[in-house]
């Protein structure tokens, strides 16, 4: 059996086969997204150990689908049939972390907070912060180039990866990027590597770009009747030239079901709250907080308000994050992602509430607004068939609204395995070519990850 | 004729054959790297027009060579046997400015200065800024991902880079990239085709992300007696936690040779001149200038002050980037391009004053200090064949110098021809052939600019 061969090229402990272990490793958090039982999940605690495996595969030709902690919400970790899941989890030392040349050295199966945690140690930043950042890996961070709140004005993952180490398709262990501040040698690769889902090789070691440590953020809240309202007060932030922190839209659907879950006695007077925030220190800070709020107040804001109370902006801010896992109580959740230019965020959120109601389909709303990454999130009741049949519809209305808009179809979660049809429709037939060439010319054998994140070529 | 068919693809006046034009585009600011006659030399003022060229090409196996302003200075633009030079002189349409969604849409022809000069116009900002920028163009910035005085604080080229239009080496026309702020529909291509030298593709039109616009500056100059010193002062600065939005090293090399062309009168007091910036406002850069000025001190300087003359500190930035072209007045000039880790520009700039002494050698020194990223340049009196033997010399061990303190061969000039070699060696074999790989799948008849960018292939 494979599997048993698998073991031997591994120390012990290292390859699980058992149906219940298996089990969790199944998919990421798309659910909705399809899976297969895999041959074996490998747990492997150094890059030696990766590359066996990956050396093993391209032998067998068996696939290989790398896993982080699996908070993805694309279904770009998920099993497919027969494959072997690399879980990352046993990776997580942080080798080094440099406070002269403002860089840190991590494992891919180390969590973001705690590289957070680690970073701050040193007076130093990681910034990127998905909503995932207690649980999730930096690898997996890493292989969707994953947003999160901040990166409206300090980017995204992939503005801080500055070298790797990946086994590749061919199964060699090579050095990609660097680790000075500056540096053009060669093809981008890293960038190429960054957001690919595991599909041109499995990163075994990362090296960040970090921050100094930032001022304490100022928190200005606004209540607004409807999206529309706060969309419009998102575009007069962008046009007055301020670039918030953070710019985060949770409606009440959201709000209510976080409630409902932590009882934290947050307040849902209002249909929509734009969160803003500005890290800019001293009288400029002030001027930003004062420009936000009257943007906020011009948008149509029924109440607003700088926050005089750090403990009350950080439970709006924790309710933001717990939206996602809240929802989730209520009944499978379908996550979009789509990103639209900022100026029609209003429209688009005006289109997302006709298409919930034509597909009589509950969509509540979180937003890293400020970006125009919009997450409506399609909640079904569990079991019900009909439900999600139309939430699925409602799915690809969006998507099909966003182009329309001049947007994209995944502003941070990635493609994954519910979005490969959508990006089939965002490019055109010689760009998904040039993705199969991409593809073919770094896995020449097809094993990494097959079936994730690029569409399938065009037909005829 | 080869020529003479080109011709008839295009619209009259758009091919240029006649020795005198041709003379002008043999060759960038390399002209130390070789250079052969091109065919032609082809000036389109459509997207259209570059992809005519690119069929023509295809069909009839002949290599492109693109070009901006001809600034480079690896090499990347320089003719080579029987090419067709592709002169993006003609596109230099700024076809948008945006500023509700913060971006500009701009043929690559344009000048990186004009295109900053319509920005400022809007309150809006594109910050890269290489010494080049008054003649540099946007296209033959983004192909060599060229880097600038501000990026120590703001990034290089690809960082604001977020969509384009190229005519691929298939002959097709594709967008690659986005409007919106995020997105990770795909594999990062434009990423990849940052800095590529035109080996993967030609940009035909770029999509920019911009800034607001920023505060004035104020700047600090320090006076050290040695390049050790100043290095010490540029590590201080980066362990201090300050982020400046410039931070300069020029030596009495390049101050005289500046004062000797302008007469600018500048004080040439000091062998190493530091220039500091900051555009953080009110006391939060208050504070950062003064402990830019205690590093300075604490590094050695024999004299420190923030500038209280606008004009004077201007002039002393003007210096910055007149030095190339007033050192070129002396004879050839080399010019290296290497990047170290920050902590290491004190005992890289040791080694080039040894290097510099055991090779008989001419060499002056600017750089991005703050970077680590260090422009040596080597000077030889015009026809000294001998003196240029030993600059070739002194330019090798100066890569093998920064590669052995865990640096990079080139920090923003990219590799043309001159870094071929010293990337053979900062590069694996294995990552060398994923280079050619990548290079192949995207460009399978090999048209464009062969011969640069990548190294060869190992050996066996």
């Amino acid at each position: 059996m494979l599997a048993q061969q698998l073991s031997t090229v591994l120390p012990g402990g290292t390859v699980l086969t058992d149906p219940a272990t298996l089990e969790g490793y199944l998919h990421d958090e798309a659910e909705w997204a399809p899976y297969e039982p895999p041959l074996a999940v490998v747990r492997p605690r150094s890059t030696a150990e990766v590359q066996a495996v990956v050396r093993f595969c391209l032998e067998h030709r068996v696939p290989l689908v790398p896993r982080g902690a699996g908070t993805g919400l694309s279904g770009g970790a998920n099993a497919t049939a027969g494959c072997v899941v690399v879980s990352m989890e046993g990776m997580r030392e942080v080798v080094e972390i440099n406070t002269a040349e403002r860089l840190a050295v991590v494992q891919p199966g180390v969590v973001n907070d705690d590289l957070r945690a680690a970073c701050a140690e040193h007076g130093l930043w990681y910034p990127p912060d998905p909503a995932s950042a207690p649980w999730s890996t930096i690898g997996g961070n890493l292989a969707t180039n994953a947003g999160g709140l901040c990166c409206v004005k300090y980017g995204v993952t992939g503005d801080y990866v500055l070298g790797m180490e990946v086994v590749t398709g061919r199964g060699d262990v090579v050095r990609l990027g660097r680790r000075t501040a500056k540096g053009v040698a060669g093809y981008d690769l890293c960038a190429l590597l960054v957001g690919s889902e595991g599909t041109l090789g499995i990163v075994t070691e990362v090296t960040v770009r970090l921050r100094p440590q930032r001022q304490p953020e100022r928190t200005i809240a606004g209540y607004f009747d409807s999206v529309v309202d706060a969309g419009r007060a998102v575009s007069l932030v962008a046009a007055a030239g301020v670039v918030p922190s953070a710019l985060e839209l949770v409606d009440r659907h959201c709000l209510e079901a976080v409630d409902a879950w932590k009882q934290m006695g947050l307040s849902v007077d209002a249909n929509v709250v734009l969160l803003g925030r500005t890290d800019t220190p001293g009288a400029a800070g002030d001027s930003e907080a004062a420009e936000m709020m009257r943007c906020f107040e011009e948008g149509g804001a029924s109440w607003a308000a700088q926050s005089s109370d750090q403990q009350e902006a950080d439970a709006l801010f924790a309710a933001r994050r717990l939206a996602y896992p809240a929802l989730e109580r209520l009944g499978p959740v379908l996550t979009e992602d789509i990103c639209v230019p900022v100026a029609m965020v209003p429209e688009m959120l005006t289109r997302i509430e006709k298409t919930a109601s034509a597909h009589d389909t509950l969509i509540a709303n979180i937003a890293h607004a400020g970006d125009g990454n919009l997450h409506p999130l399609l909640i079904t009741p569990r079991g019900d068939a009909a439900a999600r049949t139309r939430a699925q519809a409602a799915f690809e209305v969006i998507i099909c609204d966003a182009l329309d808009l001049g947007g994209t179809v995944t502003g941070e979660h990635g493609i994954g395995q519910l979005k490969r049809a959508g990006l089939g429709r965002e490019l055109s037939a010689p760009v998904i070519e040039m993705h199969h060439a991409v593809k073919n010319a770094l896995d020449p054998h097809g094993i990494l990850n097959p079936g994730k994140a690029i569409p399938d070529r065009a037909a005829g």
